[in-house]
């Protein structure tokens, strides 16, 4: 535990890494050679252009006018000056709503400290645990930040009063604020849903486990069982091929493409000597040969491959997997089948609405019913041993990468090991860095998780995904924190002990924790979010690309990574100062500045990203807010029981009534947020589909809308490519194969979420 | 705890009491006085007619027929006789379904009894935890029937093993049967629902929250919005009225016209006195006044009032509550909307099934929707509050029901509670019967609590009963059981144990209470089941109603009280049995046998009431079997967790991981059910209704379905009634008032489940 001048210390050096972030960032987004760094988001709606080419060549790669380092700030007021509904516009809905979530904390955690402040502090300050004789004496080993917290209040003291009126004041304030925004989260989501532009998927249905029919295929089934059922509406639909092998070769084709291009762009440079290669793997080993004439050859052998498996798969009856898109005449058709049972039989012809194109999960779509519920308990049970037992094998890696084990396995690096410098890196931070980088792939094995438990929808995969990990980061980070010792041992522990003492041991080591937790909010909070306006890793990558790769316009703008928010990672994280702010609301206050600046600083930083750079790999239409709102109530449960069991400790028991009738509320305000609004995002209401449509029958009666839908829900791998790809037309239950050339851009752009053209020239992008 | 003989003693009785009760059903059901009394449900079908008149007048009375008495016990194999399909008819699925619930206990408990002596007996009898010698010794103190049980096996012995086996199988052959169960009846109730006659509520949706409009009445609003946004589907819809006045009103005057009755009817029989009775309550005191005057009299008055009031009703904007049944032109349009959202806002035009018309609970009609959910939290603690504190009201009670205090209050009969008798009397019974008194009077409190949460079926009032009637039976009768104490000091002490060592708790004390348990199964089980086919609280009401009120044959009709299966009683009564059969059928497998006897005989009990008694108030199609279902998992799951308690009190703390499987195993079994068949207990798929809907449209085309559904869901007080009542036709948004004259009969008729005449006289009726 550190003491108040200590956090003077950590606050200092933090803001300081904090704030030389945000002055390199400020001075390396005026260089025009890392404009597409910086801002992508732009140069992908076609707004911005390179750079002009008059001037002198340096002028392409640095910027040289004096004047823009004098303004260098004036990022700041550009991120905050574009208007919320320009914003949906610009950015789509969810990156509009992901950021209301800090405005949201600031909300929440502006007047509670403000209160804290006022009330909690002097009462804690004066409550005089310690008089002034013995804090006097210990003068040098009391933490001072002890003083302004509830530690310093002493047993069945009266003050505590103070405390519980004040867990009531929050948990009122913070359920009325959490109302309110999701009241207007739900009336922005109707509104943005009811604006929309005409999308494939409003009149889309997905409709999975079709059953076999022995005499009709599963194209047939689908139309004659639509026709019947739902007469009047049915317009067409689309068999899902089980084209998951040549998805894979079309992506191995693709980084072919990739190393051929290298080293053409090598040979151009010098063109006196042929680059080579050699077979073995990655190139390090094996056979040299010329790298050019090697690529070239393999391309056209997988091109023959790729071209006799898309055969295969549209030929193969048993490459259609018993799934469909099923296209409705209206919108309204459309929600009557997906909100609807068809069958006697539950587990068949389930329908549900369809994703956007985009956003379709496509090695999903064949998993069979009883499969899906198999898979769901098994990944329960995984997710489960990851959370409590993950340190296991962190463990036995980290045993294994000592220096002994390293020298028995590679004898050859045993001298350069020997060396006492490198001697102590490993024994110093290979544990820890086995540690870092587990937790860096963590994401990425519970996106592979939520992938095999059989999600369909990209959105879907996320939002588990952050279920997954907010858990995660709960037992770990959090509980990790307070009850010291691996998961495990807590589990075990927790096990032995009564239910009521669980809260007890939260709540007494909680106020000891509060400099720990000041200090993760700002290495993880303030450093860390300045960190991201920097974009280091892709500054770094675009630049490789730029060197290595890039060889026409079209090149460089692959070669641009906008990235997205990352909405698995950065909400789970997010909670956690949530979480954080309201367990120490009442029990140690002056931890809430921090969050507070958190939740500014962040504010800023995202909203110049979401204008300037993430592109969005699909829209939801904020779909992720009934999550939001219910981690947001979890976190205030536990606040109200870590009080109540630091108040038993306080021998203020007869408090426990009092305060367990808090739980109780926030429970039932839970529900009844769930009942009020959360169908605005799980459903599709008849009323608003029927006004759409009668409006577009009214605006725009001659709509082919079969043609418009024709291609909606065509595997992408049927769409598009460099080299000439074969597309599927369905007509009147046949087949042809129609080979068109599409480039791959216009293929990833059918059906993004709104084509309104923008026409204002980036004047948010300074 | 009692040894074997104890048992055996307390079996005699237990089967003598449950015989004598058979013997006095088996004559008392031969005299044609009684007959309405156990046959009441031929009488209400219309098929069996009162007892020929000819002969001497004692026949009327008493069976005088020797031959009669000789086959006294024929009553059994005509009880067994009724095949499966014509029981559905003849008494509705529910009842054909919930005697299936019997029929499964047998099939589960036979093969687990059948193994449970074959495996563990023999292996807990040569156990050996006590060696012979040990035995020898203490052979008088030791209880024989622990010799049978887990206690014989000594901690940590390796026979442990097949306990745990055991355990594995006795789930797997639950979890079968359960899924072959499940099967059967959806599969049942589908084909019932698929059969049935056209009913009203096929075709109608109950909407609620029907929003205020400021231009158009309810009505109105209810027309144009499902015009509007069902077009073409749309038929016509039934305002709702706030007639519980009304209602009061009506009930009223029929209570004082039993009297009048009752009075008119004494004075026919001594014509040479007017009867009298005095103005105060219940006639008990006041002045003394002509009773047949005095009753007419208000009478009259009363039907004025009620005149008044309905006049009020039906004119008032005010008494139309924001709810209505709205009627679709197939069952296609009500399936789509009833199973989806109707606008954005998802507290308003909330759609559901409408309930048959018999089932409509007509009061909760017009509670808003915030209202409800205060309401279902207000029950919910309140639930919490009785079942863990209802020893407090009842200790009070007791201590006020006491002699001192009762000659505090009434002095007046200090003289006779003086008397020796009186006395140890009042002190030995009168405790006791406070508590009995309150747990006779527990279902009906219950269901005020679910009338209170604001459900609109009977159905689901009695559902909702059950469940907090099997909680409070859970609670307090087999953990009240096993860990003595009240629930609240129960509560207490579970709260102060780790998580781990409750079931340990409870583990340690489950194979003492085995025999407690028998005598338990024996006493409200055998002797209980065998009370219920006398009927004894309706044989005397009939004739004491037979000899006051009955005047005509309808008033026998009425006098006639079939009664029901009281669901919300016998099932979470009946789930005990499941619970302690599974508790201990790896525990003290001798207890099995006591299980199967009494599904055995509650199976032929049930079966001949459900044939000759009872008449089902409504019918749900077997609605109730996913409670029932889940109701039996949860006590596997209890078993297992027990089992796990009592091997790590065994020293045999490796089996917990082992054992650890099972419940996780049954949870996700649950949850299979759950996805694979419960939604055909909620929704009704659409191409169910398609199919019936086009094969009505074949076979009637002519079908005026306005007019069939013309008064279906007409308030039950507009309907009938002995005095001519109104009747409100809607036609074309315009009111007529219509005086018909109706009986109640027809009235309570509409929408009877099938109205397929049954043509065999009474053949199972023996």
């Amino acid at each position: 535990m550190a003491n108040l001048s200590d956090i003077t210390v950590s606050a200092s050096i933090n803001s300081l890494s904090a704030f030389i972030f945000l002055v390199a960032f400020a001075i390396l987004r005026l260089q025009p050679m890392n404009d597409r760094v910086y801002f992508p988001k732009w140069y992908l709606k076609g707004i911005r252009e390179n750079p002009s080419t008059a001037g002198p060549l340096v002028k392409h790669f640095v910027n040289l006018d004096v004047r823009m380092y004098i303004k260098f700030l004036n990022w700041i007021p550009a991120a905050l000056k574009m208007p919320e509904l320009e914003l949906i516009q610009h950015a789509g809905l969810d990156s509009a709503v992901y950021i209301r979530i800090y405005l949201l904390g600031l909300k929440i955690f502006f007047p509670i400290a403000f209160l804290a402040f006022g009330v909690l502090l002097p009462v804690n300050y004066t409550g005089g645990n310690f008089s002034i004789m013995s804090l006097r004496m210990k003068d040098l080993t009391f933490e001072e930040i002890d003083k302004f917290s509830i530690s310093n209040v002493p047993p069945a003291s009266k003050r505590l009063v103070a405390h519980i009126i004040m867990a009531y004041v929050f948990t009122f304030w913070t359920c009325y604020v959490l109302y309110k925004e999701y009241k207007i989260v739900t009336d922005m989501r109707l509104n943005f849903l009811a604006s929309q532009n005409r999308r494939p998927d409003q009149f889309t249905v997905l409709v999975r486990n079709v059953p076999a029919d022995p005499d009709e295929s599963v194209s047939e089934h689908v139309e004659h069982f639509f026709r019947v059922n739902h007469p009047g509406q049915y317009l067409t639909h689309k068999v899902v091929y089980n084209a998951n092998k040549l998805a894979k070769l079309v992506g191995q084709k693709k980084d072919l493409h990739n190393r051929l291009i290298y080293y053409t762009n090598k040979y151009d440079r010098k063109p006196n000597k042929r680059p080579t290669t050699k077979t073995g793997f990655w190139g390090l080993w094996g056979k040299k040969i010329d790298a050019i004439n090697y690529y070239t050859e393999e391309i056209e052998k997988l091109s023959k491959e790729e071209v006799a498996e898309r055969e295969r798969v549209i030929n193969d009856p048993e490459a259609v997997v018993p799934a469909a898109f099923v296209s409705f005449k209206s919108r309204w058709g459309a929600a009557v089948c997906a909100q609807t049972q068809q069958t006697r039989n539950p587990t068949r012809w389930l329908t549900e609405w369809a994703p956007e194109p985009r956003d379709v999960y496509w090695n999903n779509l064949a998993i069979p019913f009883v499969e899906l519920n198999v898979r769901k308990l098994v990944m329960a049970l995984a997710l489960f041993g990851l959370i409590f037992c993950f340190m296991i094998p962190i463990a036995i890696v980290q045993t294994l990468a000592n220096i002994e084990s390293i020298e028995r396995v590679l004898p050859l690096l045993k001298p350069l090991i020997e060396k006492g410098s490198t001697k102590s890196f490993i024994q110093g931070y290979l544990p820890g860095m086995v540690l870092k980088v587990f937790l860096l792939v963590l994401p990425m094995i519970l996106m592979e998780m939520s992938k095999m438990e059989g999600y369909v929808a990209v959105s879907d995969l996320e939002a588990r995904s952050a279920a997954k990990y907010y858990l995660f980061l709960l037992v770990n980070v959090f509980l990790g924190s307070i009850v010291t010792g691996t998961a495990l041992q807590q589990l075990k522990a927790f096990l032995n002990k009564s239910a009521s003492e669980i809260p007890r041991t939260v709540g007494v080591s909680v106020p000891m924790k509060a400099t720990f937790f000041i200090t993760y909010i700002m290495v993880d909070g303030w450093a860390g979010v300045a960190a991201e306006v920097l974009r280091l890793f892709p500054l770094i990558m675009y630049h490789l690309k730029n060197i290595f790769l890039v060889k026409t316009e079209k090149d460089r703008d692959e070669a641009m990574d906008p990235g997205s928010l990352q909405w698995p990672i950065t909400e789970p994280r997010l909670q956690l100062y949530f979480l954080l702010g309201l367990v120490y609301s009442t029990v140690t206050p002056i931890l809430l500045p921090f969050i507070i600046v958190f939740f500014a600083f962040a504010y800023l930083i995202f909203r110049h990203q979401i204008i300037n750079v993430y592109n969005q790999k699909y829209e939801s239409a904020a779909s992720f807010w009934p999550d939001v709102n219910r981690r947001i109530l979890i976190g205030l449960m536990i606040s109200q029981f870590t009080l109540l069991g630091l108040l038993s400790t306080k021998r203020a028991a007869n408090s426990t009534p009092v305060l367990l009738v808090l739980p109780v509320l926030t429970f039932s305000f839970h529900k009844f947020c769930k009942n009020r609004f959360e169908s605005a995002f799980r459903k599709f209401p008849l009323q608003d589909a029927m006004i759409k449509d009668t409006l577009e029958r009214a605006t725009e009666p001659q709509l082919d809308l079969k043609e418009y839908l024709k291609d909606a829900y065509t595997h992408p791998v049927f769409k598009g490519g460099e080299v000439a790809l074969m597309d599927i037309e369905e007509d009147d239950d046949e087949f042809h194969l129609v080979a068109t050339k599409r480039t791959s851009r216009k293929g990833s752009q059918v059906g993004t979420s709104d084509g309104s053209p923008e026409d204002r020239t980036g004047i948010y992008a300074v």
